[in-house]
């Protein structure tokens, strides 16, 4: 830290996509940064593999954050940060996949810390949750959906029969594929992810090199179509697993059936499965990429870097407890059967400003009941409108409610 | 540590299903974690509430597990402790969700570590993921399912139209519900849970009194019905988040449209999604409960007391790198129309003991096509296969072939 200050200072190395939203996360976030670590994080300084000194920067920094990518001088920058004892926090996947060793040594070597879950699956949490909450499993396999613009691929030509150019021109123009794509659609990009998880997974070094790929540019809108017909999906699966004494880390193309984890994981999201005996399984799901949530990955390592570990932050805000809250419902009313009793229920639901989306009649005589869908409203507002139905004499039994979650409320 | 040894003494508070499981897995995994830590972990000792001294254990103890449950004596044993500067390790969530903040304050004065993976949701990470990874990340919401003995009640029930209280037998019976089964049935075990993630996630204290919570005991197998004609999926969940400034924690069953990631949840699995402008949602899910996965939990715990954070373990093991693997097949092959050339393509086929599992003949003339799925067989076996069908004047054009996941192989 700073001599004589509570100042974190954090050195910032590349200013794309995912390094300028880290740039514009992190003066967001310090004032709760300072309140959770007691010490208020600023930026340094951004450097470019073009422009700034490195060594003035590095001067300066507390931390190093390397959003560079590549491998020069992302390489050379990193190893002089660990060696001149500064933690360091990269999303560099090619960096990690290949020169992964040399670094981690490195970090253990001189005492540092050495973070990178921003380099795999964003802010899908993967590495730290395997290198850290399963380090005490013996994990069997390794099965991920690491790369988002191959699966926004794929769910849009299952959505819409498109060929394999037209989605990835409609990925391109959403912002879901890059203006080369190579890496991406071959599988080299999930590769270069899958050697890291695989690193960490069973405790062997696991070079780029040594991961078989194979991308998505050769699947045919028939092949989409015969998945639709069996119910299956397709989805660029990556792979690591234990056979035997050794280990396949492998990436293709793979139709899943519909009870697998990652089957419904659709457009740009990533998904990870860990399985091992002691935890029969965990998935891990969410945005694989992005500026903003990848910045939050690395966010989370910068603080990680900043704490001692496991120690729960004293409260700092004091959220008022709200008791009463806005929710759709469900109701059952079992009813006479006889005219008007709708509309009499209908007018004591709309005293309460309690409105209907939709009902359906159901049975006859004693069976007759109402099944309601209400549009959302307030808890007490809604509790106030039952309590006025239950003196109804049409009704045979108490109103059952249930929650309906409407996820553009609450 | 232990002075002069690098033996890592855990001493062991209770003794029931995690407990026990805790006690058969920290041998099983002493080689490993030695590896990884350079501390060979030993159990210390076991104590019950009614069976041993503790004060005996904590002396010849570097961390202690606290795995008894309940309130007293666990308050005082967990206390103790962290005063006396062992880590700990909990998976109480009565405890927490009442007693809490002046454990998290005591951890914090004395400077150690106390760990609770195991509380909320058995072995999906999500304490150390919002306490850690989302740290840099303003939570708007978490959705949770944290009970699997309801998430169980309400999938036979929807699955079998069978009632809660025979829904329920079934449960009792697999071991997914205890024998005095109204603390999950009625919701106040998720709302221990859900007070403990409301404290994480939006840094606010939460007692476990502040939880609205309501119980799964009232549903009725029509609730189920009408679910299913709708396609909604009924759970109890488990919700915090933040309204206005406020904050709003509570626990009831809950219809979910579909496309909600925590829809697909079934059985005795848990599930969090947790929501943020920044990282939009990640979602996590497994097993919620049972000995031997929430024990996996907890040593996860224990050994991120017994490492430097974001150290990268040196690599332990070499397996070797498998290139030929097993796999199934997708095959779909442009093929002349006209007779025995199924016949010649099966026989290729079996000359290299690929065999058959299903196919369909579809179009004709030069539409016609042969789509075939194929038994898991050896990658390098396959394509000698391939290969040899290349050569078929009845292909128009080459074949091609996508792997189909069998769960029950590779």
């Amino acid at each position: 830290m700073a001599e004589g200050s509570s100042i974190f200072r954090v050195g910032l190395l590349g200013h794309g996509t995912v390094g300028s939203a880290f740039a514009r996360l992190l003066p967001d976030q310090a004032d709760r940064i300072e309140l959770i670590t007691g010490y208020r994080p600023e930026l340094a300084g951004v450097i470019t593999s073009n422009h700034g000194s490195f060594d003035e920067l590095l001067e300066r920094s507390d931390l190093i954050v390397e959003l560079m990518g590549g491998i020069d001088p992302a390489r050379e920058y990193v190893m002089r940060a660990i060696e001149s004892g500064r933690h360091v926090v990269t999303a560099n996947k090619q960096l990690l996949s290949r020169y992964g060793e040399e670094l981690w040594h490195a970090a253990r070597t001189h005492g540092v810390q050495l973070r990178f879950e921003g380099a795999v699956a964003g802010v899908v949490p993967v590495i730290r949750v395997i290198q850290e909450s399963l380090a005490g499993a013996r994990i069997d396999r390794v099965h991920g959906i690491v790369n988002g613009t191959t699966n926004f691929i794929l769910t849009e030509m299952a959505r819409t029969g498109t060929t394999f150019q037209a989605a990835l021109a409609e990925a391109q123009r959403l912002g879901y594929a890059e203006a080369d794509p190579s890496e991406d659609v071959d599988g080299r990009d999930a590769a270069a992810k899958m050697a890291i998880l695989a690193r960490l997974a069973f405790d062997t070094p696991v070079h780029l090199d040594q991961v078989r790929y194979e991308g998505i540019e050769h699947i045919k809108p028939d092949d989409l179509e015969y998945a639709e017909e069996l119910g299956l999906h397709l989805k660029l699966i990556g792979t690591a697993e234990r056979i035997g004494d050794g280990l396949s880390v492998r990436v293709h193309p793979a139709f899943l059936y519909p009870g697998h984890p990652l089957a419904s994981v659709g457009g740009p999201y990533n998904a990870v499965t860990v399985e091992s005996d002691e935890i029969t399984e965990i998935t891990m799901s969410g945005p694989g990429a992005g500026g903003p949530q990848t910045a939050s990955a690395v966010l989370g390592d910068v603080i990680s870097a900043m704490i001692p570990p496991a120690s729960t932050p004293p409260t700092s805000r004091r959220l008022e407890i709200v008791e009463d809250v806005v929710s759709a419902f469900y109701l059952h009313l079992e009813v006479a059967d006889r005219p008007g009793v709708l509309a009499r229920i209908a007018q004591v639901l709309a005293d309460d400003e309690v409105s209907v989306k939709s009902v359906v009649q159901k049975g006859l005589g004693d069976q007759a009941r109402l099944v309601m869908v209400l549009h959302p409203v307030l808890e007490s507002r809604f509790a106030a409108a039952i309590h006025q139905l239950t003196r109804l004499e049409v009704l045979r039994s108490p109103p059952r409610a249930i929650r309906v979650l409407e996820e553009e409320f609450g």
